[in-house]
């Protein structure tokens, strides 16, 4: 393929075959100088970013939601164009006709759609109700339909929780980038060949594939009438910046239109798009104003990415998070800092609109960063308080230069691989369920196997270690169990086409399990180790609470005695994970994360050895429980340091504040209250 | 289980668990009488059989329509009751709230039902026909994803045929019989366990499985509500054999509702029947009259069961055909004859009713019938011609003594096997593929692998046998694919939910594949090898037409020169079928069969060489070419008998006429014009 649009690029194999790391590799140029170049916002972006500022108050004011769709399903072309105002908006589309006007998606779910829509006050169309739930079943209702008995008493029981059963997975990531570079006729002639290229053996795989296939083709199509509905061609390749952006845009928007994941990411789109930027800066198309402005106009579309939600899913997640992460700046390879002109003018967007927490902008960060990028990431993180870090030179050994965020910590090769999407095990209660023979301690409910409770008065370390061992062993099977239905489930009933259209034949599929407690896991089987741990047990004999006598060592203050036991957890869980069979090839990870919802994690989980009351939050991701790590940061920092990253590969999360104070200087550039996610 | 309604039935294994077989062999009673006991029709079941009549009038003169639905898609539950006159009806229930009016099935394929409609002058309501286009997917979609270039080119030029990728695959045959004697509640807590009963480890196949068994759960309770709609209750067992018919008929009403499957075949219910007849007659519940009427008003619903179909449909089956099989009499294998009163009973009907073709009757045929039913069979076939004739001496020796014939000669044990359909490849025309190197005679398109055609003026026997064996193993791969393809999806997006609810949990799959043309191409190797056939070449230098010299023996004559080839051709084809991968561990079979559909072949099958012009019709199933058969019906019958059972296992069909002067005697009882369908 030659195209006009390419004219001034360096070529390389990227111009044969889909490959957009070798095009930005010979096409970006790093940028190592300061933020003076930035450009204000234009007095357009000021007027649309007020009419988003009102439609926002008008939406706080209508209860949080300003109005949804109630009758038509979202797909890439169920509806028309929608606007903020035409005249001013330099990128477009939004994912219903109109703006805050929010979508409705029943595939993962057609209860979630009603419940959502009930919570708010509207009420879905009784024929699509119908039609939903007599012929065209969804996600939710194919994995209920298959689930087990043992799989939904863990799940109500709350030992295995936030299962994506209801609604969209998410995490995955489409390759916009491609959308821009190549058009769409490109693409859909490359998927083409793609299903050509089986043999003729239809074993159930290939059939499957080919099916993939054909829907992805399908979703290329109407992603090019989605976007011609605005007026916009995005058959051929992308000639600018502006329409690169477009293009990325609407790839992204295809996805957001077609699927409500708990996480929808938008990938690391910064450094391709300088290439146009700069291209466009040299030949005179554009100026920095007018690039800025797009990419403000772009922002603020990110911005306001919406999903209808039911009020115990936003109380979950603290909100209504779409995880919009886009990942910026990291280190290639070859040692070249991935910083551009394009990294500065996205943090700039947090100047020209204010600070939002969506998207998500995450700073790949390294030690070989420019001075200059570091130095205005920590001043934005200090006006903004709107930034997320994570470790580059960790991930880049894993992923090598292309990969990106999905949610907070997950990362992936952009356009290769994936990830299936799984939620949490929550291991301290899983260590209460070891104590009490697998009977759950708020309910009563016999949820494990019936192996021997603890009888003895105090808590022996060998023996409560022992039966936690085997109440992983359980714990991980039916953790696994019900991601296996539930994969399967959403790739037959609510498959992301559009998004996997963005992706290369064959993907890398993550299967990602997740643990939730582990520093009140470590803490208790310190006390139970280094102090004296007596249960007490209510009528039914069943251990409710525990009295421990004398000091012990504490999660949080790099101590090993205590700090091993965690790291032993971590690689324990993840080798129990990885016995079972998995759904489709997927290489099973882990992680060690939650931003929130360990606060309700906290309120199903009955008292814990390390003297944690019932009801009290578990620590957030691999946190220290609160309070608990008094001999610095530093120290505190260093017992999350010593988690295995290759057992627990799909991300650490450690959210930690830092005051001024804590840093000695009051004028240090770390101040204010940041939040930090540390993929260690 | 205990239940009165089993009073005076021998109790058995079939108490505690489901085993029809069990329940027949303990209770049945052989009759060995004549047909001098049976009632004729009662003034209701003349005045509902008029009705009929009008109604069959008025439908003809309607142009074969008299009203269709095109709005509310036909399921268990879609419709109210519907009666012909409710105050007369011992038997009740049309599929959907009216008799003649046809119902929509779409999970087929929409295309289908939307030329279904059109063909007959109605219009699919556009709302349906939007949602099963944009959102729920049928099987006819799901297979045209897959399909490759191939197997289109190998459909749109007609050497594999009359695949069902666009309506129900059907041949498959529930256990309706149960629904009568355990009532659904039991066959729910039946299904209940079976699910329970998968270990945890939870690959593909075990998801599948636990959830076709919830959709079959789910699909038993709406065939209760579907009983309830009309005020009966069938979640009890049936106790006269009033209910237990209304029972069974409810049952395969169900399945008529759901799925347009190309055969629908009823079972073998009537020696199960007459136990409950047996029962009633000695309490004094019923008089013969009665259950002659319950048995005439159930035959009567089975004659109006319909299916909204397309000319291209009707044609290919030469009318509009339900293939409602029912399988009669046999022998047991402990050597008692199956055949009881309700043999008679339902034969009965096509003198109480007049001769029909729907449903099916079809005596299984052995020497050991009793000498009063085979002469009332024989009676009976002369006054209606509405017989079939299958080797039950044969076919128990695979299926035991509980199976029953699907459509017209697959055989399969009730509830326990089912058939994946396969329609048939046209070996005549794989044939001439061989001889022209995958060109195709009629079209010119290049269809096959493009081998070295033949360049000689004469064929050469071992030459075109050798190329004829490479295109039979590309045409068997090619074929078994396009199945794969088929029966993946239509489990997908069309799963028959309560026929495989009334099989047991493992059920034994034939992947049933079936040729055309076998006398066709026996004849024409018979040439080649013992006249001299000289092919005629076209411009393009594919051979379009033969010339022959000299004569050759020709299959039908018993003759083993040519029988023999015939034979062969049967073992070679079917060994190539068995080396390929099929889906869902199916247990592939083929079959020697067509009764219609050989006209429609024949007009898209070039000359051959044997001398049939392009054009003229192949012979039915495994029959001799038209008037080849010059020496006499025992050696027609003789060259048929020679072909292999075990390597065409789904059945052999001989189409058969015989006038009375072919036997010798102008009163004998074979007299008429009879189709016979002989399994050898």
């Amino acid at each position: 393929m030659e195209s006009t649009a390419w004219n001034g690029f360096v070529g390389g194999k990227w111009q044969e075959e889909v490959n957009l790391r070798d095009f930005i590799q010979k096409n970006y140029t790093l940028y190592e100088g300061d933020d003076s170049f930035l450009a204000d916002a234009t007095q357009d972006t000021k007027d649309l970013w007020q009419m988003v500022l009102d439609l926002s108050k008008k939406e706080r004011e209508a209860g949080g939601v300003l109005d949804m769709d109630t009758k038509v399903v979202s797909t890439l072309t169920s509806h028309g164009p929608g606007y903020l105002d035409k005249s001013k908006e330099k990128i477009v589309g939004v994912q219903t006709d109109a703006p805050f006007k929010r979508g409705m998606n029943v595939y993962g779910g057609i209860r979630m759609a009603i419940k959502a829509c009930e919570d708010n006050g509207y009420k879905v169309d009784p024929e699509v109700v119908e039609f939903f739930t007599t012929h065209r079943k969804t996600h939710n209702a194919g994995v209920f339909d298959v689930y087990d008995e043992e799989i939904r008493k863990c799940r109500t029981n709350h030992i295995i929780t936030g299962l994506p059963d209801a609604y969209g997975r998410g995490r995955i990531i489409g390759d916009y980038r491609r959308v821009a570079l190549y058009g769409v006729d490109f693409l859909i002639e490359d998927k083409k060949k793609q299903k050509n290229s089986y043999g003729k053996v239809y074993t159930d795989d290939v059939i499957r594939a080919r099916e993939e296939l054909s829907e992805q083709i399908r979703a290329l199509g109407e992603l090019k009438q989605m976007a011609a509905s605005y007026g916009i061609d995005i058959s051929k390749p992308a000639t600018n910046v502006q329409e690169a952006i477009q293009a990325v845009y609407f790839g992204y928007l295809g996805a957001v239109k077609e699927q409500n994941g708990a996480a929808m990411s938008l990938g690391r789109t910064s450094t391709f798009l300088d290439c146009y930027a700069e291209r466009d800066l040299a030949n005179g198309t554009f100026t920095e104003e007018q690039i800025q402005e797009f990419v403000d106009h772009f922002i603020m579309k990110l911005r306001i990415v919406k999903f209808a939600r039911t009020p115990e899913y936003n109380q979950l997640f603290s909100g209504d998070p779409v995880w919009v992460t886009e990942s910026l700046g990291g280190v290639g390879i070859d040692g070249r800092p991935l910083v551009t002109k394009m990294s500065f003018r996205y943090l700039h967007t947090l100047d020209n609109l204010g600070p939002a927490p969506e998207p998500n902008l995450t700073v790949l960060w390294s030690t070989r960063l420019p001075i200059n990028w570091k130095q205005y990431c920590a001043k934005m993180s200090i006006k903004s308080s709107s930034i997320q870090y994570e470790n580059d030179d960790m991930m880049r050994v894993v992923h090598g230069d292309d990969y990106a965020i999905a949610c907070c910590v997950s990362s992936m090769r952009v356009g290769k691989e994936m990830q299936f999407f799984g939620a949490r095990a929550n291991l301290a209660k899983c260590l209460l369920y070891a104590i009490n023979g697998g009977v759950d301690e708020c309910t009563g409910v016999q949820v494990g196997p019936k192996y021997r409770p603890i009888t003895s008065e105090y808590l022996d370390y060998d023996e409560v270690l022992e039966k936690y061992d085997d109440m992983m062993e359980w714990l991980a099977g039916v953790y696994v169990s019900a991601l296996n239905i539930i994969h399967y489930m959403h790739d037959k009933y609510a498959y992301e086409r559009i998004q996997m259209a963005l992706h290369d034949r064959d993907v890398k599929r993550y299967f990602a399990t997740g643990i939730a407690g582990l520093s009140v896991v470590a803490d208790s089987l310190s006390a139970i180790k280094y102090a004296k741990v007596k249960p007490i047990r209510n009528e039914q004999g069943v251990v409710v609470s525990y009295e421990t006598e004398g000091d012990f060592p504490k999660y949080g203050n790099n101590d090993d005695r205590v700090d091993k036991i965690a790291a032993n957890i971590v690689s324990t869980f993840m080798n129990k994970i990885r016995k079972h069979h998995v759904y489709r090839n997927g290489f099973p990870t882990m992680s060690v994360l939650t931003i929130t919802s360990n606060v309700t994690y906290g309120k199903n989980t009955g008292d814990t050895p390390c003297g944690r009351k019932h009801g009290q939050p578990l620590a957030p991701g691999a946190n220290p429980l609160h309070g608990r790590d008094k001999s610095g940061a530093l120290a505190s920092l260093s017992s999350v340091a010593k988690l295995p990253f290759m057992d627990s590969q799909d991300g650490i999360s450690n959210t930690f504040s830092i005051i001024p104070g804590a840093l000695g200087k009051e004028d240090q550039v770390f101040a204010g209250d940041i939040e930090i996610d540390l993929d260690k």
